[in-house]
């Protein structure tokens, strides 16, 4: 559990004195720990972060009092969160932004033990997190639109592009995205049409652009491969071989190369954005 | 109906004199229609080539006369491609490689009145064809293992990467992924949990890395998301409303924009991808 108030960026106005970092994590040597790994994932750009103001909270009470963002990254189990945010409204200031960064869990689930449900929401980050743009913010019915404002308006500042989901919809957005494209790559290993590395080959474009004229010249085919769609579960027959595919393939992911490749993918996507804008 | 011979390419040793290219297309003014816009679809790089050499034939069978490669692009109609072949079989080398670069009719069915099935294969580009490497080589079960390895050859020198799709799969591969994404992406649009231009700025994640470990802690999450998959079909209410948000989205696409952008996106790929492997 951290306040992300990372002291690289600007502190928004109406949050006038964000500029600490307190952590609340069971594990142990936790100082230790993220001096190790922290610098890891900052660029120079972003080096100004110091780690020696970081504060190490031992128990959640103490974690939260005073602070303005409780961002939750605990275990993906309802009854942890559940009893994690009854304790911590009982500690925080009325108006902390409580944040969930869960992939699974709606915050309607998670705040049902809560007496004020309207501050709790889901802000889902997507993989490296340090690096992609995109969060999913993912409120309950009960969440204020206050809230939401709030949160959009903090992210929006720093850089990053927070969509509001309208729905607590299982998986929320990009992830039900990947796991259509996952589920159809699987059915196409599993019949023998391509391998593993062979997939990985295949860059498949997304952007649905000239939507309308595109159905009309091949919606046939376009309903052809859905009609024809395979259909593949967890746990069935097909993991053990796919799987083993997957590790000759790629070995160990070099999260190194993955995340300088993801850098300069997106810098050279903002600078030719930027000269067709200009 | 082309010979693809770019003679910016490096010729292949086993195809010594592949430095012309011939065109039949039955567009009217074809010689100006081709003069004026295949210039753009070239970058400096790949400017030698001279349009003033392009022969233009006036019938199939001269068009098919003495060639080493026969590229069929004409209208996605069994028919029409069934007749086409059955000409360009009485008239073309009997070494030649027959390619249709179909997005949808299978090789199999396009040979259904030659006497030799084993020359032809799909050659299915990936859009924009003129800079996306991606090939989907489609043969049919009588496609001779020499013809595909030609044609693999063919592309692999120049810098393409042939995909060999081993089954006449409906839609191929790169499509059926597309599509499968297409899908997911507008039963979200049409249940109000996104829009199309929130959807956009949703650049969801590929590659099945750590594979095993993934589906160890969250299969549940995708299982999920499986069940709870939408279901959409081309030609429902949804048409509507989605082309509608589409166009307001976008617009007209900006060709320019999406070429220029799309190539700097591939060569910093191939930059960063090099560094590593050095």
């Amino acid at each position: 559990m951290t306040t992300p108030t990372y002291k690289y960026m600007h502190p928004l106005s109406h949050l006038p004195h964000l500029s600490h970092l307190t952590i609340f994590d069971t594990r142990p040597n936790l100082s230790q720990y993220v001096q190790e790994n922290l610098p890891k994932f900052f660029t120079h750009q972003t080096s100004s972060i110091s780690i020696a103001d970081i504060r190490f909270a031992a128990t959640i009470e103490n974690a939260v009092e005073g602070v303005h963002i409780i961002q939750e990254s605990g275990p993906e189990n309802l009854s942890f969160k559940q009893t994690l945010w009854t304790k911590v409204e009982q500690h925080a200031p009325v108006d902390a932004l409580l944040w969930s960064s869960t992939s699974g869990i709606p915050a309607s689930q998670q705040a049902a033990g809560m007496q004020d449900k309207t501050r709790l929401l889901v802000v889902h980050p997507y993989n490296p997190p340090h690096i992609m743009p995109l969060l999913e913010l993912v409120p309950s019915r009960d969440t204020s639109d206050e809230v939401i404002k709030r949160t959009q308006a903090f992210w929006t500042a720093r850089g990053r592009v927070p969509i509001h989901i309208k729905q607590e919809t299982t998986g929320f957005v990009a992830n039900r995205l990947a796991f259509a494209l996952l589920r159809e790559a699987i059915h196409l290993v599993k019949e023998g049409v391509v391998s593993v590395s062979e997939l990985d080959e295949i860059h498949a474009g997304g952007g649905p652009a000239g939507l309308e004229g595109f159905f009309k010249n091949i919606g046939g085919t376009v309903q052809d491969c859905w009609n024809d769609a395979g259909r593949v579960n967890v746990g069935d027959e097909w993991e053990e071989g796919v799987f083993q595919q997957a590790k000759q393939a790629y070995g160990v992911v070099d999260i190194e190369e993955r995340d300088r490749i993801t850098r300069r993918l997106l810098e050279v996507l903002a600078e030719e954005k930027s000269k067709t804008s200009s």
